[in-house]
Order: C-alpha cells, then structure tokens, then sequence
C-alpha cells in the first residue's frame, strides 16, 4: 500500500494521563488527575440534570445544523450564527483550519512552547512549524520573524492566554501586532482559557465580536472544556467573517459533535453563577500555589488560566513519584521543559497535592 | 487569504431533517423520524442507565487508549487491540483513510449508488470518485473498471449491505473479487449494517478476523449507531492488520470520542439480548413494508439493513407531504433516484407511517 509521503514522520499527542491508567497500573483508588485542566468542580448541576434526562436521546444523531447552540453562542458573543463553526473541541477548528490554508510549501508561525496541536495539525499537511526563540509569546520576534517569511507563512497562532505556560498578552498590543500582518495571513486567537484571562484582568480580555469587525483575517477560538466543564464532551467554536467560516465548514463531516454534547453546551451556557464560582475558586487557590512556590524558592508563570506552571528542575521525577501516590500532574518534559503545570484544584485537592509536594521536596 | 486549491468545489452531505427543525418549522409535537436509520427502541436500558452514572463526569477527558472499549472489541471479533482503530463514528475512520492514501492524483472506486462520505471525503483531498454504471454492487463491472484503472484506483469501498440502497453481497463472492485486487489497493469493507444482514442470512456475514487474516489490504469498518442505539454518541472503529491501524492512528486526534460516548459503547457491547431484539423486530417489520408495496403496487428493494428503499415515482412530493404532518423520510433525490428510504420504526411507527401514505397516494 502506498500511504501519502507527507504522514511519514508525524508526530501524535501527548495526552495527560488518564485516571483510568493509574487506578490499573498502580492499583489506587482515590486519584487525583490535575494534568489536564479539567474543571476541578465538575460540570454544572443544570447540566448534569441536563444530560441524564438526555439519556434516552443517544440513539438520535444531534440537529446538525446546531441551530439553538448557535443561536446562544450569537447572543452571547454578538455575532451571526453565519459567523459560528461547531467542532469536536476546539482542536477539531484547528485541525479545519490546517486544511484549508497549509500545504507542504507554507508555514505556520507560533510561540517558542504553546499548545502541541498547532504543530501537529500543520505536519498533517506537510507545513512547517516555525516558532520564536522566546518561549512564551513575544510579539516583536514574532513579527520580525513574520516580515521575513511573509510569503511562508499562511497562519499565526497566538494561544491568549498561553497553554501550557500561562503567560497572556494584553489585547492592545495584540491588535497592534495585527495592523502589520497582511490580510492574506490568517491569524489564530485560540481563546481557549481567554475567559480565565478575562476574569483576572479586563486588558486580556479578547472581545470575538470587535475583533472579527476589525480584522477579516482572524478568528476567534473558544471552548466549554475548560470554565464550563465539558471536557469529556468535545465541544469547541470559532468566530470569524462568514467567508473563513464558510470555508472551514466544508471539511466539517456531518454529527461533529454528540447529541449530548450538544445538549450540554446549551444548557451550560445558560449557568453563568457555576462558570464564576469556578472562576473565583480558580484565582483565590492559584495564589496559594505561588505562595508555596514562593516559600520552597522555586520559580512559576504567572498564570491567566485554570493551570499553573512551576519550574521543577526535576520535573519527571517529580511527576513519576507523585504519580504512584495517585496524583497526576503533567509533566512538561514531552515541551522541551523542566517544569510541571498543574491544573488549580478544589482547596482540598490542592491541599493534599502541595502537602504530597513537599514532602517529595524535603 | 489563500484557500486550498482542492477545497473549491466540496459538496457538503445532506443530513436526514433532525426532528427539532420540523418541530421549529411545523409546530408539530410529535413527530416520527424513520430518515437516519436510528434504533427506534432508542438504546438498552443498560446503556441509559450507565450515562445517567457518568453525567457527573462530563468535565473528565476521556481515557485516550480507549483501553477498555478496545479489549471488549478485541474479544467481541477475536483480534488484538493493535487491530483496532476508535472513530468518531465510523465516518471518521473514511476520513482517516481518505487522508492516508488519496491524493489529487489518485481515485477510489465505489458502487454507483452507496454511502456518500466516501465521494464527500475522497474529494477533500482532491481525489476522483469512480462508480460503476450499476447503481447496486455489481463485483464484474467493479473488477473491469480497476482493471482498467489499476494505476490510479488507491482504495476500493464496498459497502456491505449498501447504504442507502439496502442490497448486500454474498461474502464468498466478495472474497473473490478481493483476490483479484492488488495487495496495494485498499479494500474497505463498510459493515456499518452488516450484523443486520448477518442476522438475515449467514451468507452475508463478515468475520473481520477472517477478513485481516486473508488480506493484509482490507479494513472493516463497524459502528454502534445503527444495532446498538446510539447514532447520537458517535462511535465506530476500524478493524484491520496492524500496518494500516499504525497509519491511521497518526491522524486521529486525542479524545476523538466523548468520555459519555466511551462509556456508552462499552455497555452497549454487553446487552446482546437488546441487539437481538432489534433485529427480530427488523426483519418483522420489514415485512410489514414488503408486503405494503406488493398491496400497492411499488417496488422495492429487498433488504439486509434496518431500512427499505421503496421506489415511489413522486418520491420528493410524497417525503414533502409527509414531512408536514410529521413524518421524516429520507428522500434519496439527492442521491440522483427517485425513491424513499424508510427506516423500519418500532410496529406503532410503521403502522402510523403506512397509514399516512395509503392517504397520500390515494
């Protein structure tokens, strides 16, 4: 058989470990997964009633046209339900987004280490990955970078905030950076944790419907995998002018998403007091995290997400003996880095893993 | 913005109407829906019963190995895990392949009518569809035109029964055809329906553990959307030696099924006495349909599948009519036939369904 050249050397991703693995491999039972930036609090109660009275509907493909979902997300977000995309999480708009403008003679451009998938996708199609020297996002090595393969590179990247450092550029800067890039040149604001960003400070904060009125070359990803707790569900969007959305659509394979899923996604963004309480949780224990590191002498990233990234010297081991005691972090080792980030917790998840830490630490 | 050359003149496929659009545009409450070949016993109280347990865990990403569901597949088919491939339907395995082996130079050849994803996601990589001049499988005029087209024909779907006709061919016969086929032709066996016509007639069944072992070249595609109940959940796999899996895994992006539908299919697996029930009502059912034609005088064609294609003249007035009462149909116009594809509903479905188009062709 002959496969497509192009795939010969592709790289998979890494996930975090599941609970699963742990609870076989090492027989534990009370397991702690902080790898994955999971929503510590679950998901809402209204979406937990949500799904079980959906539990009779798994038989039935979903509205494929994802009408109420779009109407709500339009609401929300300002914008037309023409300029919405539905994907199986919002990796799945990215994994659109390759398709439609790489090809094995372009490029993309990122940051130094930002979310794996953007490499990955683009070797799907043979397009390089070309990234600053900086690790975290610096935007005038990225457009100096850019202004020297303008015509290379098809799309840039920029993950606001950072997965998985946690860094955040302010909003100003970034659509400053924009005005120099070529409309021809899609740019990616993944959004993913924009949201968390937001919550913590209003100049991170980037508003889809401003700026897809300001730039016809950009768009917009969000997510409920995160704030709204849907991790398990594989639910994502983007935001952009009708002429990207009509494009990415193309390549979207009908039922995307389940039928619970869907549900899910609507009834979740009706619960506003559950996303707050999960924001709040999530910057009240993320100052305990940093005044822990603060008190062991150990270096972090200031954090705009649900995670925060601590810079371990030993991160692998670490991780490998936090992991026999049924805690999971994600190790950053597979990112070229000696660090560990880790989901924020419940206070009492957070407890036990601080206390885990400094006993390994000792 | 520089789109993909080869994404110019995608087609989009045509989802059967999702019974939220007719009660948005009709105001009718209830409404029958025999258009997408979903179990009209919805799924097994086994499977409800294990999402309503799982919807506290809808924040938690899905165990990527999909360890479990593969050993339980693995057991069920007598294969090895490596032989495997989970998809988010088995659509998503189509893509896979498309992906792996075709290109803008290269084509798949088909029945000349059958399930349109495989046209749908051949194009997106630029490759030609080649069908037989036979609307139905026809093996003869199949081995002439990749005789013909041997150089240029990179994988060839048999769709066993055929969706959306419902005719199936005899494994033997299949089996012949494939030893005529390069060992560098891909051979894909789509038995989404094929426990159906298995159920029906053993001459039909595919053993996908005997399938691998005699060619290194062919993949068995199966889902849990159509016996198992749960269209909604977007599960399927591909079965095939551990060359091809290899290859396909590059593609497939992490937590491709939802944690809900993970644990959904898992079940599922175990509840044969709901599959069995299924099928004995199918093929009672259909002949309630069968026997329906002979009384009015309009053919159809006989089936393996949990559907009937019943070949009305007027097929899009009679789905239109139809449509306003509260019947969903599947009109197969877009498919270049006049005929209606009706899945067989539970007896108080079909029974309302007949009555309602004795009115109409009256």
């Amino acid at each position: 058989m002959v496969f497509n050249e192009v795939l010969k050397n592709l790289k998979n991703y890494e996930a975090g470990k599941p609970i699963e693995l742990v609870v076989r491999e090492y027989g534990i039972k009370d397991v702690i997964k902080l790898a994955s930036n999971e929503n510590p609090f679950g998901t809402s109660p209204l979406v937990k009633n949500a799904l079980k009275n959906a539990s009779n509907k798994a038989h039935l493909y979903p509205d494929d046209s994802y009408f109420e979902l779009k109407e709500a997300l339009s609401a929300k977000f300002s914008v037309t339900p023409k300029n919405l995309i539905i994907g199986s999480g919002s990796d799945q708009i990215i994994e659109f987004i390759a398709h439609v403008v790489l090809n094995e003679k372009n490029a993309i451009l990122t940051a130094g280490i930002t979310f794996a998938m953007y490499e990955i996708y683009a070797s799907h199609l043979g397009a390089k990955t070309i990234k600053t020297p900086s690790q975290t996002h610096d935007l005038n090595q990225m457009l100096e970078i850019y202004k020297q393969n303008k015509d290379k590179i098809a799309a840039i990247f920029l993950c606001l905030p950072n997965n998985p450092l946690g860094e955040c550029l302010d909003v100003s800067d970034v659509y400053a950076f924009m005005r120099e890039i070529s409309p021809d040149t899609l740019i990616v604001i993944d959004g993913a944790y924009n949201d968390f960003a937001k919550f913590k400070d209003a100049k991170k904060a980037i508003d889809p419907s401003d700026l897809i009125k300001n730039f016809k070359n950009a768009i917009f990803l969000g997510t409920f995998s995160k704030s709204y707790g849907l991790g398990g569900m594989r639910v994502g969007y983007g935001i952009a002018d009708e002429f990207i959305i009509n494009e990415l659509a193309k390549l979207r394979a009908p039922f995307n998403i389940t039928t619970l899923s869907l549900k899910s996604a609507i009834v979740a963004l009706g619960d506003d007091d559950f996303v707050k309480k999960t924001f709040e949780n999530n910057f009240e224990q993320m100052g305990v995290y940093e005044r822990f590191c603060d008190e062991i002498g150990v270096s972090f990233i200031p954090s705009f997400t649900n995670f925060i990234t601590i810079k371990f010297a030993n991160s692998t081991q670490i991780c490998d003996k936090l992991l026999k005691q049924g805690v999971i972090l994600r190790n950053l080792a597979s990112y070229g880095l000696d660090a560990v980030r880790i989901t924020i917790g419940t206070p009492e998840q957070n407890e036990i893993v601080l206390n885990k830490l400094r006993e390994i630490l000792k």
